[in-house]
């Protein structure tokens, strides 16, 4: 007989089945017990009568790794309206002692970090183990996305010659008696790469030695970056994100259906277009409310990101929100400016529910204005020269973004931390399991 | 007018049309000349009558980013059999001076070396752009085969607080001041995860600090890992990993026909049943043709793979071959030992054209198992404490094997360096581009 899924029981009623798993919990009543078995994909109930089988079932430790064989009932009370009867149950591997909480209770009572450090057993939670389905869902609606729009996946580096994008957040790595860094995004790949096949995206980790203990902030998270060639300006991005978000909601309502009930989530929806504000306009709107005097300022704090997203609600009955133009001052060299206003910036943030999710914008395209965007934050253009060849051979006016995985898992499950949506989160503490 | 791609021209003979891209070649003949255009997809052919015109273009260096407006003509001798007359020709962006290199010419007229240190240019040359693309075509393969057999894509930390899996070749980083090291494999991340979903895979970047300049070793590579627990034993994971050959392949035919006709490629066939042979024996039949003395020599040598990659052809007319029983002494602690000849293991090589392409097998299972293997190699069970909890509640048999990316398309197109098979390859000598 083959194996089964928990999932697939529902098909298999008035038939003997075979099920494997993990005992998740006995549940001993006074006439019958269950036994619930969990499976790689769900859960599955097995009623067990006869008493000496209870008892020995009951001596089980959860999580014991069992095969079970019985028969198939149609009863509409049952999860799923199937469940098992008259079971066999064959111990496969039998765990050395309690885990370190119960995970048949509908959430893991224990702090976060005892459930970080826990992960091996904890991630076997249902409530955990349908959070990272999310997170697989929406890389596949991403890449689907794209890949219909003819990006090109790619994979580059993660060990680089040199820090080239920001200077101190960056890790170093001896590498073979050489000093190397740790990719902090594939951005100056991914431009390169625009030369190539005008359109590409690349999924993977990213390093950032942000020495930061926050709810916000991880060392290594994986980087959802497209880039793309002959564009007008940023908003030709914004609106390519915009079909990507909708593609990776869809792929989340198809692919990850189960995980959402079990979850209790309602999808937020994406607007025809996102509604814009202008860095500018949105500091004159917050200074109006709260008094602050933001002139000068070049970047939002955390608390106007949550005003704005308040007010894109409230406004437009928008999750999303586009701010654009941000000041060049705090942009990447490559940044394009505004051609009307060249203090600012032909760039976006795309706030989700009042928080930072997605940074992009138009690239530099010009060779000159790379040697001079350089001399002006007095970068040499040396270790660059891989890069920099790209633009000296002709690079169409071009764009992308980058996404952060785990944020955007967070954000959708309303995390309050955003270790919670990673499966193995790296900070300043933790490098373990 | 709405631009089209080069790949789109058939359809819109008879029509006016916008096309972008670069200047790839200008042929100048005595009665008209012809601009061929590159862009993201492919190359379109613009004919253009007008001397001050010719004369205009052809003092534009190859590579110049222009926008071409004309009418598309169908031509049967020309190339897809439609061109573009009467252009208007636009220059986008002007490239400093002319490439390192000719782009136009069939074979990129340099050595390894120096196509490596100009990649931004090099690899807009439609050769190795068609080679990438099977790279990400096969990777696709990869991910919609396992996807379509309930595998759970998953995104593991690539640096990580122990040096678990060799020791030696490991990069160090400065991690916020404490040591870490750069993940050599997702090994024990995705036996964890065989807890959570029983089948997981990961598409990610490896790290090996091996001193090594040869043509078949890489620094940071692209391993594609998957693994499955409730498994008989090697050979079911053998039997997956056959049906995800079988995808990968059908993915490249289906999605990167165009770079396959290109290469002038063609795929080899997987058969229903790899063919295998056991270690042992392996080496007893080497050892009768070559007179080695191959007695307790726990691996094979390069020269033993082509042989055996020989013998394959010859006795099966298979690209493929299995190799299994590798002896314990040279598979890592995890390896699961042959039951009834625990000096060999349960594990196995794929042999691709007489290189070894695939590595896998069955890993140990039970909490005691590992601590015994880790005694019995001195290491200590402390630094694994989040690894071994899997184990210590509750694990099926499982196991599960790991391919590199551009060792797989190294050996499909026939490279004689797999770092023709890296965008950006990393080598005892070579950290950027």
């Amino acid at each position: 007989m083959a194996r089964i899924w928990s999932t697939e029981l529902g098909a298999y009623a008035g038939q003997p089945v075979e099920l494997a798993g993990w005992l998740h919990r006995v549940r001993r009543l006074s006439q019958l017990s269950f036994l619930i078995l969990r499976d790689g994909q769900g859960l599955a109930q097995v009623v067990v009568e006869d008493p000496a089988q209870v008892e020995q079932l009951a001596q089980l430790p959860a999580e014991t790794v069992v095969r079970v064989r019985g028969q198939a009932v149609h009863v509409p009370a049952a999860p799923g309206g199937v469940e098992v009867h008259a079971p066999h149950v064959e111990v496969i591997a039998l765990p050395v002692g309690p885990p370190p909480f119960d995970l048949f209770r509908p959430q893991l009572k224990a702090q976060l970090p005892t459930i970080l450090d826990h992960a091996a057993v904890a991630l076997r939670h249902p409530r955990r183990r349908a959070l990272h389905l999310l997170a697989a869902a929406s890389a596949a609606g991403y890449r689907q996305t794209l890949q219909a729009h003819g990006f090109v996946e790619i994979f580059t580096p993660k060990l680089v010659g040199s820090a080239t994008e920001g200077g101190a957040n960056v890790f170093a790595v001896d590498y073979l008696g050489r000093p190397a860094y740790l990719a902090q995004s594939p951005q100056l790949y991914k431009q390169i790469m625009v030369g190539v096949y005008e359109r590409v995206f690349e999924i993977g980790p990213v390093f950032r030695a942000e020495p930061h203990d926050t709810p916000r902030h991880l060392n290594e998270f994986v980087s959802l970056d497209f880039e793309m060639g002959f564009i007008d300006d940023h908003t030709t991005v914004m609106a390519m994100l915009t079909a990507v978000l909708r593609g990776m909601l869809a792929a989340v309502q198809e692919q990850a259906e189960h995980a959402l009930r079990l979850l209790d989530l309602v999808l937020p929806a994406v607007p025809a277009v996102i509604p814009q504000v202008h860095f500018l306009e949105a500091q004159r709107m917050i200074a109006e409310v709260t008094g602050e005097d933001l002139a000068g300022e070049p970047d939002l704090a955390p608390a106007h990101e949550r005003w704005l997203g308040e007010w894109a609600q409230r406004t437009y009955g928008s999750d999303f929100l586009f701010v654009v133009g941000y000041p060049m001052a705090k942009r990447p060299f490559y940044t394009h400016p505004e051609p009307e206003r060249p203090a600012c910036s032909n760039s976006f943030d795309l706030l989700f529910r009042g928080l930072e999710l997605v940074t992009g914008g138009q690239r530099l395209h010009r060779y000159a204005d790379y040697l001079a965007a350089l001399a002006a934050v007095g970068q040499s253009p040396e270790p660059l020269g891989g890069y920099l060849e790209a633009f000296a051979h002709g690079m169409p006016p071009h764009g992308g973004c980058a996404l952060s995985l785990e944020r955007w898992v967070a954000r959708l499950v309303g995390a309050a931390n955003i270790r919670e949506a990673a499966l193995f989160p790296r900070d300043l503490n933790r490098l373990s399991p």
